[in-house]
Order: structure tokens, then C-alpha cells, then sequence
């Protein structure tokens, strides 16, 4: 027996598409109790949220998120606005006892994503944080082949996520779109926005991390401002990269730009342990290259195994080996696993405890990048 | 303004999945006139129906594709039976005046071909053929660049598609999810499985075929028959190689099989011209590489396009640049293409007059396996 | 202890410097009881002579190779001309008692290289034919797999020899340096070029081919002659391209043409077996792809494996792990391989009758073309 | 004219092969005044200096340096010696007035560093350190694209030196083979060995380095000792990783690590301009990875330069386009640069000089370190 799980989605943009196409495909894929109900599109734009509704098959439209909160046929509240929102839409989100799936990064720093935590811990309701990468097929099966002891010890993990989109002087910052390049909507350049991908998938598949070292550095310093209409500071980190160690005793090594010409979106992540290593590259999310050590000698080679497989994870419910799925997968995987977490009892990750890990790690990257010191976690 | 348009889909296996999400989703990424309304699912066994109807949202079933066709709700049919049923069904639907979506290869030989055609035109009914990787984002663009004449005149092309899942002797033959190994059901092997697949791409993008040399091998002779329960001789090709002359002058060489150890879904080409040459691979499916003499002396190699840009073919529509889509976006595109030809009046291909060329290459291939001579084609 | 091992030299081309190489470096990296002494260097040209005797360090110089025939002092001969003479020399060579190492291919036809080896197995002299690419360690490295039976029953074997230097209608043919385009001197074109290189190769690695059907084409019909300053008609195959069956049951593909845009001197080959299978380029020479089924399910790929470490062929005697050696070294190993096989009285292949196998497949493929017909080897 | 150039080589380890290749081959490829003549070999142990002299034709052995330096034969002289035998070899080779072709790092550090500069200075010796990847071709040709201002403004530099040789905590330390695990002799780890490397090349192509955050790491703290038969702690650093700033404003990000497994000795180098980026990887050592902004939008990518064309650094002197040369030929060229620097006047780079600016930046990571701090340079 199927029932319905009613969303009331906040924002359209990006995330709002990629989001609503998982509410959408996820029961043609999946076998799952909760069915997704597009109930509800919520954003200050009417016009723009009733052609979305239309888009999407959203059955009604709200434009003020207060509202959508007091409405008893919304079980889940999906965030899908500018970081600097979340906080507040979250809290009362969970006082009108919404389960809640919040776009990453989970707030604008610790502080907040404490107040979130202790708001959704309070209230019970059911909390994620759309960390999609996780649920790229091929970084789940890193995280299988890791917890199967396969590696050994692990002494190192590399992540890099770069990109070039902003190199141009003459892009404006904030507003539609444009948000994550204004500070007061973002609360950090590549470092939010990027660099907590690395790190949620870090922490998930090698532990936490104790102290860092950063260094950041805004290439363009001011860039017309779309909300004023003047030319102002530029408040973002335009790169950002830090050493650190993690708690299992390896070294880490991460780094994210937007500066970085003929890279699209190259999210890629290494790890070495003794016995075997594993690297990916968003860029080509259905391959995983492994190392096995173990292998006979004149044999040893990295493999570059394409993750499309019944036996990989996720595969199984989609087409045949040999047949690539895309970025929007990603998010389909995520609400299956929501949905089957709730149906179980038993809560899929990264919840928003979780997620504050990531955001005090992402605090500890700024404040070092800002003092030049080591600095701890937490 | 858009209308609802009544798709009534017979079959429910590999194909029927990735025609439904093509229908379920199109309208979320393209702006169309004419909205997929999933009407009727028809199949012999009426659970199985049920349950896809279900999984799909199909408003109703049906057990008889000849009660199908009576149906007034229904716009169009699309075929996704074994290869024996394609010439009934299409010229019936045609004779009902109903459009036709079917899947490749278009029938069993060009002889039932010829006769589907003559069927659909005859009625006057919107058909196309389900050979989809043209519209594959980077095989799109490979036509769009060679349309603009940027490769020169043509001397090479060739194309693979290797497989290796029926190695193993004890893969029985026949009935559901195999029925591709009974030569009754499909008509041929890996001839109308796979190289049907790189002949349509070839001749769409390099033109007619005048010759052909083959060399047909079935590995394994016998194995057991699903249907019977016996052990009977195989009559399919496992492999199929061929040598052959285009009308442009340029050299082909086509080579399929489903016993190459380590390949899923290999399905490559490369098209050599006198200024730039371009290869392709559908287990990285979203690049293309390309290769330009015109570039300066030394700066000259073999470009990775990944073909996610908003400016690349149908990407604009999907995410941003650097994430992938999968194989099944290929099925929405054919379908945004379809019901955009339809509200255009410019049918989109390959039509059927389009497959059936594709076929007559199948058949000089088969025959020229037979006969051990180069064979013209037509 | 060692002993001296006087060369003759007859020629300085590109090959007279490969093989030259392989004479000056082979003691520094292996452990041979002949050592290899540049005695003389024999060309028409007394002043290109000099010189290239003054940058090798050849002791002597002759203008005749006759005269070089009747030297005392020289114990092998090598024969670096163009295929038209290697018949004459070779057999007068023989008749003087000389070791013969003798460029490929073996000769202009088989008929040839039935005289020629019916003259070194007469005279009992030492006799091998420079297809050095079986000395490349990845090669060597693939052969040593597939005699371990790793590979299992064998089903495909394919190859190619793709370059792209004579597409300009520009190019005139004949002469120093262009004797490859000028028929009378060659032979054949890509044939005897190019593809005997992957016919050694593939006998080698997966034994005798029975019978072949080919195409041959020469795309610039007519070029300037440089010997005789006119417009003559191009007698050379620009491209040629062959199935054929190995007498093993396994089918094969080659092709080879001086028409691909993009690809330098592309040698790749791939070999699939029951079990495993094997892929190699010549442009990243170092590397082995290889692909095993035995691996653990979801962890099969294919590995890249990086050909240099000390339990590889020949690697050994070169550096460290991860530092790749040259094409040139392939010259080197033949000549360790060589002097190795005279030391221990085990003739190195591949022989004058083994290349003679060779020539035998490129005459059918040369009939095949111009019949029409699947043509027999032998 | 040539004249001949007299090299004393000291050491006959790895390095002693790689360089007295170079010598013995760099007049068969380059036209160059000076020919080198490897007129002594010097080593403590008489019976292997022997064996080495025999192999690369040495024409005398010494076992005394010192000895050596008073040879008026000796034009040159050669140290391939552990690290801490540089400085003294290096001074006393200067004040004998021999030019003098150091192995790398220059020395145990800085302050060593500057002494040999003044020594070298003051006696007016040609000098030159054994930094060979300058001169892989596509090094250099990545040298020649950024003085060529392709790539604009430069925002990034990363660079890694990855091996995994010594994992297994059985490997001692210390001794022939392995004096780089013993701190004694190597001064420090990876940071000396591999990271140096990084460096200098990174300095060559992108300028000044100001300021570095470093870690490093020990992995196995105690292995057994070579010299004294005890297990003794380790002194040297298994890993280092470090952020750093150049002088032209771009980022920098370095890691080398002996504990990556998979790879052998994966040196890689990225570089990130506004308008152009490059990549290379010693592992595909004759490719150079590069992007160009400016071509047409949807043809941008990545191009993979197969560094083998004649009008490529190096390359016009050796095979024909398509074929790779080796690691070793990196210091033919640095032999044949700086023959012909002596010949024209103008010394060939990296000079004592030169070399000593990645001394002091290696001092500064390994007190960064230390100290956990950002560390100026100088």
C-alpha cells in the first residue's frame, strides 16, 4: 500500500527544478510507501510560481512561506531558497511540524545551523539536507567499498571542486541567479557553496576533521551589484583552499574556485589507503576508478569501473549495465532514501546534526583563511 | 496553448520504461504545444499491465493491441514489442489512423518495411522509429558540425557496438527479456539489435550506403529454448563485421557483437574528414571528441567536449554546464521532437521511409555474410 | 665475457637511426655476450654516408653494397632500403655468409620472401625482420598473458594503423623520404606500411589467419613524381581495410590508412576473450588496458596498467615504476633478443619465415581488394 | 668543429645511468660543438665504479674524489652522490675550477645552497642542476605557451608528486637505494625528493613563490636502519602538503606523498589562466592537456597534445610525429642545453642560483611545518 507525502516546495530556481524532477520520477523507479505530492510551490513571484506550478504539476501556488506553513495538506517543506533564508523558514518550519528537506549549504554559519538543529531535534520532525552527492551511484559505492574495510588504513583524501563561470569582471553580483555571489545571500563564495559538497562527502566517507588551514582570495574585488544598481565589494571568496587533518590520522587536501578556465563543474575526489584507492570525477559521475594493491603484480591498474551495473548501488532500478544516468539522479536517489528512511523509522542522512558538521568545518576554513592559523573544528 | 495529446503504449519491458519516462517528462524540460497524456497501456498479460500502468500512471489497460486501436482516446500508439509484431500493429494503427512511435529495428527485413511504409503513408499518419541516439546531445552536435561542413570531404567512418552479455553458454534463449537471442522473434542477432543502431547514426550523418562485405559468427550454436524447454540451435548472429563504400566516396567499416569480454554497451564512432574528425563513445555519452587541423601547428589535439553547454543541443534545457544527463534524456528529446514536428508539420525522423534504409543495409549485411560477396544495397 | 659483433649499415633513414640506437645503447641496459660493433654504414651517397658514420661512430663507410658483402670483418648485415632491394641484398647476404637483420616488410611480395628465405635457410644464417612493435613492453607484456591462458577461448581480434600525413594533394611521392608513396619502391601502400606491422603482431598474439576480405582506396589519384618531376598516377593504397577469420575461430578487423585526421601513428589493438581481454595504443605506448571477468562483480573495470615496472618485459633494465621508456627502446630489445638468440643458439623471431607468414596475408588482402572476393591465405 | 668535453662523473646509482645516457647519446640527436666524453667514473667502491666504467665505457675509475678534482682531464664533473655529500664536492669541484652538473636538490638547505652559489660565483664555473622535467618537450612546451601570454592573467598553480613505495612498514631506511628514507643523508623526505621537483618547475613557469602553509606527515615513525642494523626512528617526512602564494597574485596548491597507492611517481602540474589553461602528468609524459577559452563556444575543451610533432621542443630531433620518447630523454636535453649554452656564452638554466630559490621555499615549508605557521620565503 502506497500514500501520498504531500510537499510544499519554497523556490523555483536550479535546486527547485532538480528537486521537483525527483518528487516527480522517484515512484517510477522506486518501490516506496510515501508517494510525493506536488502540493505546493511558494515563492514571492506569483506569476513566476504559478508557470512553475504549471511546469511541474504543482496543484496550487503560495507566495508567502508563512502561509504554506500553516497549511495542514503540507507534510514536508522543501527549502529551496538563498542560504540566508534557511534559518528562519527552517525554525518555523519545524514548530508548525513540517519534516523538512533544506538546500545545502544548511545555513549561513554554526550558529544558525545549531539553532536549526536544536529547533527540528525539538519539534521531531524529519530533517535532510540535500547533499546530493552522496547518492551519485558511483560515491555511494566509494562509500561501500570504504566501509568494507577494503582500503586499510587511509592516509590521504583530495577534493577539488572547480569551476569558471565567474572569471568575467563584467559579471554582476546578487539578485536572480546571481545570489551566490552576493555575500549578505550566500554567507560565502566558493566555500559554502562548493567546498561543503567536498566535505559532507569527506566527513561521510573518511570521518571528521580536527584542524585546518586555509587560504582564500577574491580575485575581482567589486562588481556591480544587481539589487542596488551600484558597483560595490565584492564580499565572497572567490577560492578557497585549505590543508587538514583528519581525526582517523590522514591528511586532507581540498580546494575550490571559480577561476579555474576549461572546468565546468569538476568536482573530483581521491582517497589513498594502504591497501587500495579510489578516485572520482563529477565530470563523469557513472565512473569509479579503484586500486587494488592486492591485485597480481604485473596486472595492478587503476580500473576505471563504469557504475551502471544491477549490483551497483541504485543501478539496479534503472536501465542496463553500460547505459549512463544523469546529475538529476542524484536528487531522485535522495528522496527515495528520505521516503524509505520515513517509512522505516529510521532516518536518512545527512540529517541537519549531520550537516552542521559540514558548516563548522566550513567556519573553522574561513576564520583560518582570515587569522592564517591552524585552527580546530567545533 | 497546449493540448493534451493520448499516448497508448503497447509493451511494458526496457523500452516501454524508457518511452514512458520520455512521455512523463517531456513537458517539465520542453516547451511543447501537444502534452503527452499517458491513456492506455496494453499487454497480453493483464497484471503485468496493471502493474506498470501503476508504476507509470497510465489511466487504463489493455490485453488486446487490436482493442487498442478501436479506442477513440487514442492519438498515438507506440510499439514496443519484439521485432515479429512491429509490421502488424503499425500497419493496423495506421489503417486506424492512429500515429505511430515504433521501436527499431522497423520490422523483421525491408520487405515488411517497405510494406509499413507504404501503410503509414498511405494513411497519411505521423510515424518515427525509435532510434534514439540521435539525440544523444553530443551525437546531435556531431550532425550540427558536420552539417557545417567544418570536417571537409568524408574519407573514413566507422562504428562499433560490442557487448558481452551472452557469452556464457548457459544463457537460454527466448520469450521475456530474451527474446532478442530467438532469431523468430528479433529476425536477426546483433544485426538489427545493435549495428541497426550505428547504420541509422551513419547514414544520417554521412549519407547512403551503396556496398557492402560481411562476416556473420554464432558462437555458441545451440542453447536451450525458453518457450520450448528444448535445446535447439541458435539462429541469430552474435557478431557481425562489415566493410563498406559510401555514396560520399568515404570508406565504412561497421563491427557489432555481443562476446567483446569488458564492454556493456560500446557503441562508438568516428568520422575522419579532410579538416577535422570527430569520435564518439555512449559509455561517456556527454562528450565528444573532436579533433581540428585548422588549429596552430603545435596547439593541435583531440578536444574533450563535455556537451553540457546551454549553446550545445537540448542541454539548454537541462542543468548547467558540466552536469550530464543520462541515456533516457535521449527518449525525451525524440519525443520534444515528435510532438514539436507535429504542432510544426515538419515530421521530425527518422520516419519510417528513413528506417527502412537502414533496414535495406541490414539486409545486403545479412546477405552478403551468406553469400561471401560484396553486396549492393536496395 | 663478451665479444665483438660487427654491423653493416646499408642505409640512414629513420630506420638507420632506430636501429643504430638500438646497436649504441643495447650493452649500457642489458647483459649480452655480443656486443655490437658499428663497423660500417653503406649508402650510394658517399658525403650522407660520412656524415651519418660521424654522428653514430661507424668505423667505415661504404658507397656499395656489394662491397660491404665481401667485407671480413662485418658479421651481420642490416638492410634499412627501401622494399625493393631488400630481396637482392638479403639473398647475396645470405650467399656471403652475413646475419641478416632486414627492415619490414620482408619484401615486395611473398614470392620474394619465398626466394629470401629459401636462401638464409640454405646458408644457415642468422636472420630476423625489424617488426619491433612485438618488443614494446606492453606487447610483450600482452603476449605473455594470452600464452598464461588468462585470456581463454579467444573471439575477437581487432587492429588499426591509423595516420593522417598524406592527405595533402600537395605531397608529391617518391624519393628520399617519400619512397613510401611511390609504388615501385614500396610495393604496396598502408598494406606493406602499416598493416603488415599489425598482421606480425596479431599472428603473434592469436595465430594464423585463413582466409581475408578487403578494400583498398587511393584518395589523391595522381602526384608529382619526384624521381621523374611529372604528375604520375598514384600506384599505392592511400587505405585498406580487411576481415578476415583466424584459424583459431575468432574473427578479426584491420584497418590502416594515411587518411585519419587526427591520429598521428595510432597502433591500437584489442584481443577479447572468454575470460579476460586485452586493449593497446601506440600513442600511450607504456599502457596495457586490460579487462578481467574473474574480478569481484560490481569491482570489474578495465585497468590502465602502466607498464614500467621491474616484473614487465624488459622493464627491469630501465629506470623506476611510473617512468616510461620510448619507441625506440622497441629496437633496443630486438637487438638484446637477437644477440641473446645467437648466444644461447635459439633463433629470435620473428624470422624471415615467420615475416614471410606476413607477407603471404598482405598478398591476400592485396587479391581480396582487387577481386572482390573472400580470398585464402597461402 | 667539435671538441671533445671531458666528464667526471661521481656516483653510479640511478642517476649516474640517466645522466651518463644522456652523455653517451646526446651527439647522435643534437648538433652540438662540445661532445662529451666519459672519461671517469668515481666511486668508493672500486669493483662497482669498475662494472659501471665497463658498461657506459668509462675510460678510467677513480675512488677518491678528491683525487678526481685534481685530474687535469676533467673538464666537467658530475655528482650524483646522497644530498649531503653535495655541498662538499660541490665547493672543492669549484675552487678546482671543473664546470660542475649537480644532481637535485641542491643541498641540504639554504644556507648549504648559498655557499655553493658564492663558490661557484667566485671561481666563474659553469653550473647547473639536475632539475631534468624542465625539459620533458611538453614541460617546455608549457613553458613556451605561458611566455607566450596565452594564458592571460594566471590565477592558479597545483601540483602534485605522488608515489607509494614506501608503505610497508618491513622497508628499512638507510644505505644503497635507500639513503632518500634516511634524514641524514637526504636532509629531508618527499619535500626534498619530489616536492623540489614541483618547485622548480613551478618557479620556471609561473615566478616567485612568497609565502607557504605546510604540513607534513610521518607515517611509519620507526624503520629499521641499513647503517646501523637498529630500528631507528624516522627523520624524514613520508608526506608534505602546502598552500602558498606567488608573487604574481595566483594561488598555489602542493602535494607530494609516498603513500598514494597507485601511484608510481605521478608528478602533475595544472595551470589556470583567464584565458587558457594547461595540464600535464609525467605518467602520459608526451602529452600536454590544454584549453583555450577563445575557440568557438560549443567546440571548447580540453585538448590532449600528443607533444611528438616537429615543430614541438626537442622533438624535431627525433622520431617522426606519434612516437613517444622516454623519461631518460629529458636529460639528453638538459646535457645538449647545456653543451650548447657553453658554446654560445650563455649558461643553461636552472644554475646553483636558480636552484637555491627551491631550497629556500623547501626551508620555508619544512618550517611552516614546524611552526604552523605561514612562513615567508627567503
Amino acid at each position: 500500500m502506497t500514500r501520498p507525502y504531500n510537499i510544499g516546495m519554497i523556490g523555483y530556481g536550479f535546486m527547485g527544478r532538480a528537486h521537483s524532477n525527483a518528487y516527480a520520477n522517484v515512484a517510477h523507479y522506486f518501490d516506496i510507501e510515501y508517494q510525493p505530492v506536488l502540493k505546493a510551490v511558494c515563492a514571492r513571484d506569483g506569476e513566476k510560481a504559478k508557470a512553475f506550478a504549471a511546469k511541474w504539476g504543482y496543484e496550487s501556488v503560495e507566495t508567502d512561506w508563512k502561509k504554506l506553513l500553516t497549511r495542514k495538506d503540507i507534510d514536508a517543506v522543501d527549502i529551496c531558497t538563498p542560504n540566508n533564508l534557511h534559518k528562519e523558514i527552517a525554525i518555523a518550519a519545524a514548530q508548525a511540524g513540517k519534516a523538512i528537506l533544506c538546500e545545502k549549504p544548511l545555513a549561513m554559519n554554526a550558529a544558525e545551523g545549531e539553532e536549526m538543529c536544536q529547533a527540528v531535534e525539538k519539534a521531531g520532525v524529519a530533517n535532510i539536507v540535500w547533499y546530493n552527492y552522496r547518492r551519485v551511484p558511483a560515491v555511494t559505492f566509494a562509500k561501500q567499498i570504504i566501509d568494507s574495510g577494503k582500503l586499510g588504513k587511509i592516509f590521504h583524501y583530495r577534493a577539488n571542486f572547480l569551476q569558471d563561470w565567474t572569471i568575467s569582471a563584467d559579471l554582476p553580483q546578487g539578485g536572480q541567479g546571481l545570489w551566490r555571489l552576493d555575500v549578505a545571500a550566500a554567507g560565502s563564495g566558493v566555500t559554502g557553496d562548493l567546498l561543503a559538497h567536498c566535505i559532507d562527502t569527506a566527513i561521510w566517507l573518511n570521518g571528521g576533521i580536527g584542524s585546518v588551514s586555509a587560504m582564500t582570495e577574491t580575485f575581482i574585488k567589486e562588481r556591480k551589484h544587481n539589487l542596488t544598481g551600484k558597483v560595490e565589494k565584492v564580499g565572497i571568496d572567490d577560492a578557497c583552499a585549505f590543508l587538514c587533518r583528519f581525526t582517523n590520522g590522514s591528511l586532507g587536501l581540498f580546494e575550490s574556485t571559480r577561476y579555474a578556465r576549461g572546468h565546468k563543474a569538476l568536482y573530483t575526489l581521491e582517497i589513498n589507503g594502504e591497501k587500495a584507492s579510489i578516485k572520482w570525477d563529477l565530470h563523469d559521475l557513472h565512473r569509479l576508478s579503484y586500486f587494488d594493491h592486492r591485485d597480481e603484480g604485473p596486472y595492478r591498474g587503476w580500473r576505471s569501473i563504469h557504475v551502471t551495473d544491477g549490483d551497483h548501488p541504485y543501478m539496479g532500478k534503472w536501465w542496463v549495465p553500460g547505459l549512463a544516468v544523469g546529475y538529476e539522479t542524484s536528487f531522485v536517489h535522495q528522496v527515495a532514501d528520505f521516503l524509505g528512511g520515513l517509512a522505516k523509522g529510521k532516518p536518512a542522512g545527512p540529517t541537519f546534526r549531520d550537516a552542521l558538521e559540514t558548516q563548522k568545518i566550513c567556519d573553522a576554513v574561513l576564520a583560518s583563511a582570515k587569522s592564517g592559523a591552524w585552527t580546530k573544528v567545533g
